[in-house]
This record gives C-alpha cells, sequence and structure tokens, in this order.
C-alpha cells in the first residue's frame, strides 16, 4: 500500500494543505493567505494545520513519507530551496525548509515550482499517468507551464526551465508581459491580459461584453456561444494563441502529451478540439501526433505531486 | 596530447570531411552534393576522402578516436541513427552507419543534428567555451538551433527537442513556415523568407531592394546601412524577431549564453548590441543577465563537435 505524504500548495492568496495517499486525498484544509506579505509566519500556520490533520486521520508523523511544498515561484526540487519570488514571500529564498519540516513535524521535505508540481500530480494520478513526455500548461489569470523529459522535470541551471512555458513569444511586438518580455503568450491570451485587450478591441462598445462587471474568460465564452461578434472574434483570438503556444511548445521540448488545466477548461469542448486540429495540421513531428488533453486533478493537482517529489527520480 | 578524429559536416547541397585534433583543423575536404538525393552512394565518397586524408596527414586510423557526421535532419546521438530527415537523403533512417564506418575505415562511429554538433563544437572551441548552458542559433537561409543544458544535450523522446529553435513561435497568425507551423521565427526573420517579406512590404517598389537581382541578408544590411527606407524597416523588422526569439529561447531552456552564428553575422556589429540590449531589458533571469555573443568557428564549428561526441557525456 502507498505510504501517506503531507502535501502543501502553495499560491499567492490561498493554500491547501493536505494529506495523501496515492491517488486519494485522505483530508485536506485550505488557508486564506490575502493578507500573508512574508512566509515565515505562514510556516508557523502549515505546521499547525499538518498537526491537526494527521492527528484527525490519527497517522503519525514517522508513518508518512515527508512533506512536500509547490511554491508559487521558482523552486529548486534538487536542492530544496526557493530561487527566486514574485512580489510576494520575498524572505522565501533564504529559508532552510528542510530544517523547518524535521524540526517542526519530523517530515523529510521536497519543494518545487507549483507548475511542475502539478505536472507531477497530474502524472501520479491524473490525465498523464504513464506518460515520461509531458508538458503541462494552465490557463488561468497568468498561464503556468511545466516539462517532463524522459521522466526527469526540465529544471536547468537557474531552475527556470521548462516552467515558463507562458512567457514563450506569441507575438512580436505584442503586449507588455508581466515578466517584462513583450509579447508572450500570457501577455495575449490570459486572464490578466482578457480585459485590457477587450477594451482596446474594435466594436467592444457595442458588444455585451462591455456590459459585464468582470470580463473574465467565463463571461467571454458565455458571450460567444450566445454569439456576441467581438466575443466570438476575442475568444477566436485567444485560442489562436493557444494553439500557436501549443505548437511552440512541442518544438521546445518534444513532449507525446500536452495537458492542458486552469479555470477557462470549463469550455474545453470547444479548446481542446480547437488546440488538437491546429497541432495535427501545424506540429512537425515526423514520429505521430501528440495528444492534447485535458487536467483531470483541477485545483488539487499540485497536492498530488508530493509523493513523486519525495520518492521519484523526476 | 588530443587524438585526432575525423569529422562529416553534411549538409543539403555540400559537405565537409576533415581531420581535427583539439582546436585544431589539421586537413580539410569540400564535397559538392547538388545532385546526390540518396545517401549510401555518398557515403562511399565519405570513405574515400576520409582515407585520402589520413594518407595525406600519415595518420593511421587506428590512432583516431573515431568518425563523427553531423548530419542536416534530426539524427539522435544516442543511438547513433538519423531519426527524419527533409526531402533528401531519404534512405538515410535505414543506414546502420556504425557497421559502415567499422568496415570502411575501422573506426568507431557517432552522429548528431548539424546545429547540435555546430554547439558542441563552438563549446569545444570557440564562443562557448567554458559554459554548460548554452543555446545556439544560426540565422542563415533558415533558423537552426541546439540547446545544451548543464552539460547536456536537449534531445528528448524523438529526438526533436532543443533543436528546433528556429521554429518557436514569432508571431501568432503569421507566414506559413517550411516545417508546417505557422509564424515561426524562421517564417518571420530567415534567408528565404526575406525576398518574400520583401516584396510583399509597403513601398518596396520605390526601395533599392527591388533592383536587386538577389534579396538577401547581404544586400538588405548594405542598402539599411546607406539608409534606404524599407531596408532599414525590414532589418528593424527582423532585428525585433530574433531579438523576440532569443528571449523565448532563454525562457524555454535556462542558458548563460546564447551563441549566434550564420552568413548574417557579418553584420554582428549591428546584430548583438540590439539583442543584448532586448535581452538585457526583456528577459526574465532574476539571477543575472544571459551573455549574446557571436559564434567564432563559423561553417567549421559543427567539425569541432566530433571529439566531444565521440568522448565526451554530452
Amino acid at each position: 500500500m502507498d505510504r501517506c505524504v503531507v502535501s502543501i500548495d502553495l499560491g499567492g492568496s490561498h493554500a491547501a494543505v493536505a494529506v495523501v495517499q496515492g491517488a486519494k486525498l485522505l483530508a485536506s484544509r485550505e488557508i486564506e493567505l490575502d493578507h500573508a506579505q512574508d512566509l515565515r509566519p505562514v510556516l508557523d500556520i502549515f505546521a499547525n494545520a499538518v498537526r491537526e490533520l494527521l492527528r484527525e486521520l490519527q497517522i503519525p508523523a514517522k508513518d508518512c513519507l515527508g512533506l512536500a511544498l509547490g511554491f508559487c515561484g521558482l523552486a529548486d526540487g534538487r536542492i530544496g530551496r526557493v530561487i527566486s519570488t514574485n512580489k510576494k514571500y520575498e524572505d522565501a529564498p533564504g529559508i532552510d525548509f528542510n530544517e523547518w519540516s524535521m524540526r517542526e513535524l519530523g517530515l523529510r521535505f521536497a519543494i518545487e515550482n507549483d507548475a511542475r508540481m502539478a505536472l507531477l500530480g497530474e502524472r501520479h494520478a491524473g490525465a498523464a499517468h504513464g506518460y515520461d513526455n509531458v508538458v503541462m500548461i494552465t490557463l488561468g489569470t497568468g498561464i503556468g507551464g511545466a516539462a517532463l523529459i524522459e521522466g526527469k522535470l526540465l529544471r536547468g541551471k537557474h531552475a527556470q526551465a521548462g516552467c515558463l512555458g507562458g512567457h514563450l513569444p506569441a507575438k512580436v511586438g505584442g503586449r507588455l508581459c508581466t515578466c517584462g518580455a513583450v509579447g508572450c503568450s500570457e501577455a495575449e491570451a490570459s486572464g490578466w491580459a482578457l480585459p485590457i485587450m477587450a477594451k482596446e478591441w474594435k466594436g467592444f462598445e457595442h458588444s455585451a461584453l462591455a456590459q459585464r462587471e468582470k470580463i473574465d474568460f467565463r463571461a467571454l465564452f458565455e458571450l460567444a456561444k450566445a454569439g456576441d461578434r467581438v466575443a466570438l472574434e476575442i475568444r477566436e483570438y485567444c485560442l489562436q494563441v493557444w494553439a500557436t503556444a501549443a505548437v511552440g511548445l512541442i518544438h521546445a521540448y518534444d513532449p507525446e502529451l500536452i495537458v492542458i488545466g486552469g479555470g477557462v477548461m470549463r469550455s474545453a469542448n470547444v479548446i481542446l478540439p480547437h488546440i488538437q486540429q491546429f497541432v495535427n495540421e501545424h506540429a512537425w513531428t515526423p514520429w505521430g501526433k501528440v495528444k492534447i488533453v485535458a487536467a483531470e486533478l483541477g485545483n488539487h493537482a499540485g497536492l498530488f505531486g508530493a509523493e513523486p517529489l519525495l520518492t521519484g527520480n523526476v
């Protein structure tokens, strides 16, 4: 039987703390972190949550494989540290997580970037099960990415490789991205870029989109389905950016499978066939066709990455 | 002292056969292959050329480390075979090169994609000496690429990873590329794309470019320097595509160094500062700045990749 692991998925505004066994989530707790600035005080909250969960489940810490943390910034699983943050948890690169975890919980520790953790999770218990060559993309407020090549996470010298999939160019001379680059696929077709793009779109003021308080992908896909011209045009552009990005990621990393996650996959019935067809027609893969599939584990994907990160040679 | 290696760089229309020692080209021979279709007959020509060169140098085959072939298509150094060709040498995937090399020359054999060989060469004896994390781009008729990550060539399951650097997207909805994809940097700003783009450029008919029999980068940079408006605009666009591609390659592969080669680097004085500045301003590299440098070994780079390919764990 699989041993338990403790898993934490740390985002910018909230975290999930969980105990996972194989493909089963035994228990979990959501923690709001809107007002947190530094990570050290948050670690105390995590330690308490872990102790509570283990107590409730009547699992002694020594029966757990360890604790893995998916971090919303650059982290390097090989050395167990945060490399770079993005305007939150700025104290993280200085933290010795392993020391903290052993001292507070008696648990062996591992850390990785959250997108890499989600990929490991989907491979362990979701849409990428059985695959060694996988790219994962998460279409959300930003566009996340990770790449697994021949069973290993691609990391690179500064732990940046593979996890900037949303920051490959889509459009020369395009919109300035939050990462500093120009025309990244994230800057052209992500949740944060959508309202900016919509308001600049020709005819926006006559579109039902202009009536919405919140211009998000849910509204966009809903209005496009209802036949709103501007919504249809913008949806078409986003699909084109995502499909182009998929071909770029195939050319960059040579995967057999692309797993697409994120909130916008509520409209997977529109998105997947479009990207699969574009990839079939345009990706240069003389060996066959790359499969495009939806993520299966939703927001929990990263939690299932804990076991492979702690035990596997990934 | 370094041992000799025999090295062959096989392009679409010609090949170079050479004997190399360390960073020194001891002797070489150029072979025209415009009319060659299959590779098997060409191998006989190579075997004769190698025997002649070794005889002239008075080096017995047994004193050589082996023979390495840089191939103008997808090849996989790990298994010593050609994976896929591009409308020439279609018989190559069926050839057992090692058997041929041992039988004809008594030399151990290794093969790789030509762009990967050029990168290994520049690292062994040129601009990338001492670096373990390198991307190489060759700006020529097409745009070639290769990536070295932590001292290893990136290859991937189907040997495609890293060597399609010219086929990452630059422009969503852009020009159809020879590879089948849309808006690749090669389709937007390479030698073959340049005359197509120029003829569609606004004002082309009034440009001195229109008077040229051959619209190539030499003409473009020459006329731009002379102040021709259309040439200046097109040069600016190409620089923008190349700089955007460089940022994309940095985000994809996490290198410390980008080496740029190819005929257009005659104008390195214009190209390098432009790309370096764009990368400094726009690449997301919290650890520092990626250096952009010119290739040093010209067309011979691939020949110097033979020794590391035969001896190294690359």
